[in-house]
């Protein structure tokens, strides 16, 4: 029985979310079904997050086991024949048995993306939020630098949340612009439900004066959603890349 | 009576091309029913061109007469609120009254993109054209290079068009690979019907060895469409720039 990982992207505009649902069609169920198709099995796939509705994924990172000897590269081209064009396989590799693509996930990069121009852009509209206002980019990457370290971020989960432990490693926040683009960048060993979303939503609301600056540090104290900012909209939002140990993203990339 | 002239730009993936057609929505339809919300009048649009269906355009300008009195700025905000998120409307300028979309028009560039990987990227699956074995951008430049001048281009038009003058002049084509993208950029006085893309389509033979290199000057002499290529996708090409004369240029940008 092989363990195999599978690197993907996807837009995620059309799918709800990664994991299977009742009531529409998930990249999980549409990656099961390809599977199925190809080797005769409904196998087992595990997800490395689970990502919303409408959160895209430059990078996502699964795994499944087979007793089925298809060769990887062939694997890969058999998978793209039949997944939707919105899926793309862009990797498949071999992994020790035991390995399991959300336990042994040692961090994410997500990569959130505001288009800040007046004038709406039509290629950006599924992969972006459009915000008119002018961002200072300079000011909230200072502001961002509040984020990083090791914190509780309850504030900055969606309420209802079942995790227990909301203690998450952010390594490093950083908001640049390229032209009337505007990307908030940020990496962590885990994230939490929304928290990216609401932090990017937060930082908006600090150059809106709706929540004054240099208040993060507090936000963050105070555990409680309630005094963050609203959650910025799922389609900016990226899952970027996806770390394991060394030896299996080189055998990866 | 004041003429206006809007700059566009539109993803052109769920429209029937810019003009009115009786069996789906065209541009040039979503733009009438959203000036007929604001003005309460049916104006009637010029467009600079016809794209086909599936074409985009990062710069498409038309013109309309109004009695209506309204502001430019305030038309391209009311204009922006009520179109299809797949338009923005980027520019909107006062004209005058003698000044027509199409007959005044000096010049357009065209970009034809193609995503040049063994794997399918799901964020330009609307905004290219897949084709996994490797281009060789320089040769494929050097080969357009024959295209560049003053041409009857009957060879590089759909049959069927009721176009008498086909001879148009290219000031330039340019093939560049940037990443696992290949973009054929080609600026002309005018173009003819699927022009750009029996080109990109002609190119792709010639690295597929089913048209001999060097053998694009025979074929343009030959005036008869069967001697080039295939016609690549629609959804690969963009109307990049559309150009007129200087003062209207610089009012417009």
């Amino acid at each position: 029985m092989r363990n195999l990982l599978l690197t993907l992207s996807y837009d995620g505009t059309d799918f709800h979310g990664w994991q299977v649902q009742p009531n529409g069609l998930s990249v999980q169920q549409a990656l099961c079904d390809a599977i199925e198709r190809i080797t005769g099995v409904r196998e087992n796939v595990t997800g490395c997050s689970r990502t919303d509705s409408g959160v895209h994924a430059n990078e996502f990172c699964c795994n499944f086991r087979t007793e089925n000897a298809i060769d990887c590269r062939r694997l890969m081209g058999s998978l793209n024949a039949v997944l939707p064009d919105s899926i793309a396989v862009t990797g498949c590799i071999q992994v020790p048995g035991f390995f399991h693509a959300r336990y042994d996930c040692r961090g994410k990069r997500y990569v959130y993306r505001v288009w800040n121009s007046a004038a709406r852009n039509p290629f950006l509209d599924r992969y972006s939020w459009h915000y008119k206002s002018r961002l200072d980019a300079g000011f909230l990457n200072a502001q961002a630098q509040a984020f990083v370290g090791t914190h509780d971020f309850t504030s900055f989960c969606a309420a209802g949340s079942s995790v227990e432990d909301k203690v998450r490693i952010v390594s490093s926040f950083t908001v640049e612009r390229q032209g009337d683009e505007v990307r908030f960048i940020v990496e962590a060993n885990g994230f939490l439900y929304n928290m990216v979303r609401i932090m990017v939503g937060t930082l908006i609301e600090i150059s809106e004066n709706k929540i004054e600056k240099n208040k993060l540090v507090d936000i963050i104290d105070i555990k409680d959603r309630k005094y963050a900012g609203r959650t910025a909209p799922a389609k900016g939002l990226f899952l970027d890349r996806v770390f394991y140990e060394e030896a299996i993203d080189e055998k990866r990339r």
